[in-house]
């Protein structure tokens, strides 16, 4: 725990969780930034995802809430503070993780006044699931902006896994249950991304 | 520019937005982490005040959309890609900031479809303005979230400077005028900091 405020008190619960949740900016992630100069944190793609969502909404499959999408999004990898990030690219990683992210959103959620933690948590697991109109464009911006930043910084995380173009695609297919746009355009990145030789075939 | 994308269609461009607004995760504030391991940038500023609406909106003096109050604090510092960070302390920087912050304004808005643009612009505007109860809660968040890491990290932006306690209070006064709740505790704090020697009297 990073912060000494006493327990007990709804008001005083959220301050004492908005400085722990301070750590996902600490939770490095595989990709980088698109000048390439670090890998991106959970903090930092969190919103880089929920103002995407707010950006592109209008190019969503299906009719949605986008304030939902974007309370999903902010809230999205939080239970990342305890289970840390999974490299998509890692099947076996990505089982395990399943589990410690079930533990993790206990703890995580738990922190918070009864009712709160139920309703964050609830919207974590409707992104998890991915069967909302809501949660498949989410899902979507998570999934489109690793892709779109290799794309831009030339192969960041892609390059040192020797990552191939079919496990691209086989990972960011989901994006098109979102935006069949978004797939369409992140289709045309790949090939030529493998044209360009950073990703490959 | 980033992205290598072609301009002139409404989504290429939006696409195009999303990798330009990549550097606000380049721009580093004067307050740090509340683990105090370095200091913070933008974009996960943005985050953390984004989602501190959503846990806090309860406190707000006065009804609000806390919908609009989360788009407001994801937008609100976009400009800072042109503009860079001020550092409230230094006022003369401030007034300095605000002409450059204007024409930031137009440089970074100007980049998305007109409609667009325009949409998110008077949103970023009606932060500054600070009129209705949306702007005041999400400018309550936005002064209480270095006031609060200086708190538990012991002064990290506030000790180089030499920082006093009645100048926090000046700037973080406004606090109050989001929530009443809110205030009171960050009054509690920098008496509290003061008592601790980490904050000059």
């Amino acid at each position: 725990m990073h912060s000494s405020i006493s327990q007990g008190d709804s008001f005083l619960n959220i301050i004492s969780f908005i400085s722990y949740i301070d750590q996902l900016k600490g939770v490095i992630r595989k990709n980088g930034l698109h000048d390439g100069s670090r890998p991106e944190n959970t903090a930092e793609h969190s919103w880089h995802a929920a103002i995407s969502a707010l950006l592109l909404a209008q190019y969503a499959n299906e009719s949605i809430e986008i304030n939902k999408v974007i309370q999903m999004l902010l809230i999205h990898d939080l239970i990342e503070i305890e289970a840390g990030d999974t490299f998509v690219y890692d099947q076996k990683e990505v089982s395990e993780q399943e589990q410690a992210e079930e533990k993790a959103a206990m703890n995580v959620f738990g922190r918070l006044p009864d009712e709160q933690g139920k309703a964050l948590r609830a919207l974590w697991e409707e992104f998890e699931t991915r069967e909302t109109p809501e949660a498949k464009f989410a899902k979507a911006m998570d999934r489109f902006l690793p892709l779109y930043s290799n794309i831009i910084n030339k192969g960041y995380s892609w390059q040192p896994y020797k990552v191939t173009q079919s496990q691209v695609k086989k990972i960011g297919n989901i994006i098109q249950d979102g935006s069949t746009k978004l797939w369409g355009l992140a289709e045309e990145m790949l090939d030529n991304a493998v044209d360009e030789g950073y990703l490959n075939p």
